[in-house]
């Protein structure tokens, strides 16, 4: 599987001309060997040569079982800057992490005042967007927990209680259902608080006619789930129960185009013109989307902007939105898998508004 | 003031040999201009240079006020990069952060194929690591507010009680003194848990004879206070009681020598010599002490590894402790105020062990 992915990375290092590169982020590290090390400001990276002559450099202090690539242990009181430029071929270019700091850079490049670093984590990035078959089982777990949950969540919802109370209540089931983490912070927005898509729960309680937006996400054996519903506490007023369906059929319109060969910004479209159609164009204030993985957000969007393709193993999410400011808001957010001939949707709690508590 | 604090910057630079630098660091760029700014993954970038002409890049999604530099604004969709490469000099050596990231730095060096760029965050973070008068006045605010949360909890604890319910506790008190946040999340730690410095409060209960270690710190107007007390619930093993004794003694003992010109790994020295003569050398496992302000550690420690020398403004934990495993624990900090003749101690809380609960 390891193997597998490097070749992906390898393949498009060649595509940019390269034939080494560093990469340093402890993420993609796990991604392309299963070693997770979080170094914090020590040196820890992967030296990916065409050649398949991969090393791993290694701080003593951050132990790993021994692995098919060569390892390269230091100290903190080791020159191990001096180690790393021994170990790379200072006569060709060499590709870098986007985020690779000054300080491991440029004494790097001092060391081979000829050698072409250029930027080169899109090679790793690109491979991480499409995922295999192992992460595509991992994103299904995560994101049926958070089904659990939100159904949980959505029981466990009274008048009368406030938004951190809800979204305690998730934290907690989450870990119940035995989650890594949170993929963030779960967002429990009551009224005139949901015209803010990103609101931090506090201790308002919820009324009678108030939308309730809950917006959360687990992170299971590494992967993480995010999805949205919008409910409301008793009945709502009419007018928001029809912006409900408007922004629930703008989410269903994209996701019924998903299949390979889409370009993402056509999902985009769908959405905005649905809800544009309807006079909220100016109220649906963000991208229809994010890409999801290891992190919450990854590389990649789903917006009028972007000039990404859909591809079988992509995993987005597909979440439009109205935000009326001072009044209401509502989201409807599902997480969206890229099939090999069309799309799975990761998330299966009823879409349609529902009165609660 | 922010002219005084550039001014440091810019005398560092000249003794560097350089005539201009790039400051990446948010919290550095406040220290020089008052402006705060999270970029996430944006430019934000200041721009001083020894004749004055300093420059300010910034995105337009984060608006601040008029300054005395100039400001130069740009979009997500601007070529922010070369906006940048043409306002500095690169026909001059050119000062980094050790943080600015690959994808700032190649671009703007290859505009300049001929420009040495060099990590020069030290002139910085020198200056910050010797707090002015302002800054001084704040860390005995936050640590002003940090014994008085200190005594509160001390007040708080009894048998029976989880090492999370205390850590909460200090939390929402925090806030009712009108915090910004935490500095870091409180430890609290009981009996054996307490050999673990860096333990995470969880539900364990408070039982009789157990330590209780409490680390804790707060963050007000941005600046950090950070203090640990070891108490005991009931009445404590004689060998423990004696321990602590020993562990305050280091304390007081590193504490008796500071003053401008001394060297900050004769203190180190002083608290590790007390405990090794008492023989238990070996469970005092890490550093005496670290460097405190904006951030609950910023660069400079205080160890046996350490050249620094000590000088006015400087501000540091002196935290000596013992931890013998699967037994028990204790830590004796302070944060300390080097001043013109001798030092400021700013925390008040009696360090004798005591017994509470």
């Amino acid at each position: 599987m390891y193997e597998k992915r490097i070749q992906r990375v390898l393949e498009a290092l060649e595509a940019m001309g390269l034939e080494q590169m560093i990469v340093s982020d402890p993420d993609s590290i796990w991604y392309l060997t299963g070693y997770y090390v979080y170094p914090f400001e020590r040196l820890f990276a992967l030296y990916l040569r065409r050649d398949g002559n991969h090393k791993l450099f290694l701080n003593r202090l951050f132990p790993v079982p021994e692995a098919p690539w060569e390892q390269v242990w230091f100290s903190d009181t080791d020159d191990y800057l001096s180690i790393l430029a021994q170990h790379v071929d200072g006569t060709k270019p060499m590709g870098v992490d986007k985020d690779w700091p000054a300080r491991f850079l440029l004494p790097l490049m001092a060391a081979y005042p000829g050698c072409r670093c250029v930027v080169a984590s899109d090679c790793v990035d690109d491979a991480r967007a499409c995922k295999d078959a192992a992460e595509r089982d991992l994103m299904r777990t995560a994101s049926a927990i958070n089904d659990t949950v939100m159904e949980r969540a959505m029981a466990f919802i009274r008048e009368g209680m406030t938004e951190r109370e809800i979204a305690d209540y998730i934290v907690a089931q989450y870990a119940v259902e035995g989650c890594d983490a949170m993929a963030f912070q779960p967002i429990v927005s009551f009224g005139a608080h949901a015209a803010d898509p990103h609101h931090e729960a506090d201790q308002t309680r919820l009324k009678a006619g108030d939308c309730i937006v809950i917006d959360m996400g687990c992170r299971k054996d590494r992967y993480c789930s995010d999805m949205t519903r919008t409910f409301f506490c008793g009945q709502p007023a009419a007018k928001h129960a029809a912006i409900h369906d408007l922004v629930r059929e703008a989410n269903e319109r994209a996701e019924a185009l998903i299949r390979p060969g889409v370009p993402l910004r056509d999902l985009d479209k769908a959405a905005r013109d649905h809800i544009a159609a309807a006079g909220y164009g100016e109220f649906f204030t963000h991208r229809l989307g994010h890409f999801i993985g290891q992190t919450e957000h990854e590389k990649g969007d789903v917006s009028s902007a972007t000039d990404l393709i859909a591809k079988p193993g992509m995993v987005f999410s597909i979440e439009p939105g109205v935000y009326l400011p001072g009044e209401f808001g509502v989201r409807v957010e599902d997480l969206v898998l890229v099939t090999e001939d069309g799309c799975e949707i990761l998330n299966h709690v009823d879409k349609h508004w529902r009165s609660v508590g």
